[in-house]
């Protein structure tokens, strides 16, 4: 995790990979300023590991971050890098880094680009540390990723709409979040809306314990939210929202996918902090000699975790429960 | 359009009818405290013409639309009335509404709630007077329907999230917006958010036109948002998503359908305006002995307009052209 | 008003001066949009006439004005100009003109930029139009000047959140809104929030009168906001609220100037299609020999006003009346 | 800090007291879902202690909290009590608490909350649970308090609006939060907004430090903000207003104070599932026979901490120069 490397670093190289979140254009800006304060070269990549490959530099100074930390998405761009899942990729990126003169790596994105990066730490002698930049919150070693409450905000602020037209017709809604692999975005979302229910990958819950929930439920409630996690097992949104309506077909049930919106918008207040706070941090990491490793914010204090770890998901069934439980006693 | 009634109007009931449009609180709101003013009294009816049928009635002093003028939906909430398309179930309408002694009404909605209501005031001696309370703004009458403003305010808002990540992936977004029959949703939020085409039902523009379109636009851009209107006739938001992508593989494309996010949220202060101007106006309208009218702002002056003839759309294929060629000038 | 220049025009200088309003920048872009769909060149002008006399000019190319649209300010930047009042000053910015062969120029600001505009154009043979980017809309040529409606839905929002807090202490808030001049901001605003009383230069209103207004009124209500425009004659926010305090000494009154966030943030969708509207209509206004004349949109209709009549401002007095009315209706 | 009660609690009475903060309804609708869950009655005391005193309850059931998790205030108002700190006061408080049948408090607020609850609880054998609602986060026992990062992204959205201002003009903003106590509102919203310095009561800078700070920074920035703490010792921000015009007559220097603002508007998604929790904890805290303890949340724990020791500040002093480094850092 902590190999000391005798390079002396000079130049760090930045770049943004995966899908964008809220909160890495901040992120961006902490990294510059931080080399500059630590009389250190920036040097921006393009697209991800794709620009990294097809050499695609900008060059970034102190002033060049000006006025971005409030803009969502990121100013280095991003993509998915199929070129970069090859040795010869990776070799050529290597080769451009060092045609560059850059000595030490920041990534920012989520699973995928740490996977990548724990590859490349591996394989070549470039220092490199991960920022957590991803709307999902599915990562080890931090409590949040740089993306996560934004996106919250974002599904708080469209439902909030929807119940305004759900009150009006007193209408059951299912209200589709983002998460493939993980509910969390649907958990804490669901809880701020003010859910009914919530289904999610991890709880298990399937269409009938639903139904169930329905039924048991208050009757006299002039509108219901579902929030359902885009990786649901039981079937997805517009299934889930067929059955109920064979089920109940007295009740006024709409299916609305709130999608790519959740990955916009101006971060909110606690992300610019949180990218802020681990920009400086990744790079006082790379001047202490740390590779390999995600910065993260666990309890409020730094902490350098390995790639590895940190791709391991949070075993979110442990955490499920109480959860859950919350959920039912919120929505008497 | 302007019977006279000999009737002297004492208590005015007030009811929302169709999809929900934000204004529609602050509209109620100067209902009430217009008829407080000119010494008049009101009576809710919940759940519009469904309501009426089912006898659903609510006190409404100017206290209780205290506190309203800010929110979405519809505090008397709205619904679709199959009863009252029936001569039954009207005759039933008018017999709660004897009973209660409402002796005018003013009804808030779209051109189905006064098609009824057109209706309604041919087969029954009482006066009525519409406002006109959708998002969609397709009808003759009034320049502006409550509700619009803050619809196209919430697809701008919207779209720019949804551009953030589309210039961080580079991506081509269609996006799909509310208006089954009536591009105009479409247009003018496809003008705010700089849109690189638009698709409505009024254009007759077909997919080979857009894949025209694009192939001569300028290929530099980061990013493209096409928006298309819910009632395109060109196959829908999904099937021109697979018609691009088959034509520009190389183009990473997506579909984001808004959905229902564009009822809800507070009113923008337009239709707030509006709304409150028009609602003081329907009283003075009803005192005046106006009735089966709708009652509009055209060029800054209070209008009133025949139910048969708001409910003519607007002929937006005449007005289309001009619009087009402003996105097509304005996606240079 | 519609001089016949011979000189065929081939590059627009554009250039925003005064207070920034939001909007301004869909109207930069619509005016380079449309140049090139007119095979003409643009250049920009820095810091407005300030610029214009110390040289300041950055190239504009249909490129650099994208993903602009949507982002408050200006991207020309804005300053008053001294210089600019004096004939050396005028006269270095003809030359300094000349040098960049520019020869036309669109103008966007409010009534202190179509004087200056108004004087260069009758000094030098140079075309101008102007394009009213103000958030007061205190300009006689057009309904609504470009940020005005960004301005309200500022306002409005801001005193949303006031309520929340006046409603839950039972307070009475004066909130002082901008408008130095002109009650328009205030007017509308103050209809939009659901003021108690609105205290504007144009209605001669003193703190007697609102003392009455408040005597007279409903006592039972759990807040009132009282909107004062910045420019009110009778003595300012502060001073009103001294005034309620000593003759209502049980209230809990307080003050709050919401400032320059009115100018800020994001335009609304009605600012950008008339920002972009006016902005083609600018050049196109060039094109047929225009000159010396601000183009507006008077009941849908795009109308060129001769900056003289411009800058006289609407006699608010006549019409602020039958607001006044609106707003004792409606608080009642 | 635990006292066993052998009083078995059957109806829970709830106020709010002190500022109102966002998210207080959310947790009001918490406590009364809890109490359900577990077969206890609810009920409202209107005006925090002050109605206790005069005996102003409201029935509260699962029902009369629908629909109010995202609004701003407090739908059982709020309000400072002169009564409640004497004696007399207290003695009619708890006979009108046992006459209601009451047998054990939630008091959602701040410090003065606290303080009032301390001596309450020792002075009548009446369990008392709080719940931190304050927007100034400055309290021990919990990372934030209820409305803390509501009032944030409040702050950071308006500064956000400014900027597009300054940046227009090249200006220098001195922009007043709240936090008469406490500067961790700046604190945090500062680096949110990318202050160029903070002013703060804790960290004891002075005025000539500041400007000290802006003669070694930056000179070709486009615009600068200073955030200055309400309770900043330093003279106010008008005083450094008028001190920095005359240190640099060549800077356009504004002060803007964001005011009431911050108290008000929906709470944020983190605002939500905080109250969400402490809400639910508090219930089941009382349950399990505490007492004389405020429920927060530490290290994503629930934790009770004595009244007496929540209401000690947090030493910001000991916190803020890492803070404050990191604002140099992000600032250059």
């Amino acid at each position: 995790m902590e190999s000391i490397k005798a390079v002396k670093i000079k130049n760090i190289g930045i770049l943004t990979s995966g899908g964008d979140s809220p909160g890495m254009n901040a992120a961006i800006r902490a990294v510059v300023r931080a080399s500059y304060y630590y009389n250190l070269y920036t040097t921006g990549v393009i697209r991800g590991y794709d620009g990294l490959i097809k050499n695609e530099f900008m060059h970034l100074d102190r002033k060049s971050v000006a006025n971005i930390i409030q803009r969502g998405g990121t100013v280095l761009k991003t993509a998915r890098s199929e070129g970069f899942m090859t040795k010869e990729g990776r070799e050529l990126a290597y080769k451009n880094l060092r045609a560059k003169r850059i000595d030490a790596l920041v990534v920012i994105g989520g699973d995928g680009t740490f996977t990548g990066a724990n590859v490349f730490s591996q394989e070549f002698d470039i220092p490199i540390v991960g920022l957590p930049g991803t709307i999902d919150n599915d990562l080890a070693g931090t409590d949040f990723t740089i993306g996560y409450d934004s996106a919250l905000n974002t599904v708080v602020e469209a439902v909030d709409r929807i119940r305004d037209t759900a009150e009006s017709h007193n209408r059951l809604f299912i209200v589709e979040v983002m998460g493939r692999d993980s509910g969390l975005i649907a958990l804490r979302s669901g809880i701020g809306v003010g859910a009914e229910s919530i289904m999610i990958p991890e709880a298990k819950m399937t269409v009938n314990d639903l139904i169930d929930r329905l039924e048991r439920g208050r009757k006299d409630k002039s509108s219901k939210i579902i929030v359902v996690a885009e990786g649901d097992r039981s079937g997805g949104s517009f299934q889930i929202g067929e059955t109920l309506k064979e089920k109940f077909p007295n009740y006024d049930i709409r299916v609305s996918v709130l999608g790519h919106i959740q990955r916009g918008g101006k971060p909110s207040c606690m992300d610019r902090v949180l990218a802020s706070r681990l920009g400086v941090a990744a790079v006082e990491g790379l001047l202490s000699s740390k590779s390999g490793v995600m910065v993260g914010l666990v309890n409020q204090e730094v902490t350098y975790t390995p790639f590895s770890q940190a791709i391991k998901h949070i075993d979110a069934e442990t955490v499920t429960p109480g959860w859950m439980k919350l959920v039912d006693i919120l929505s008497l």
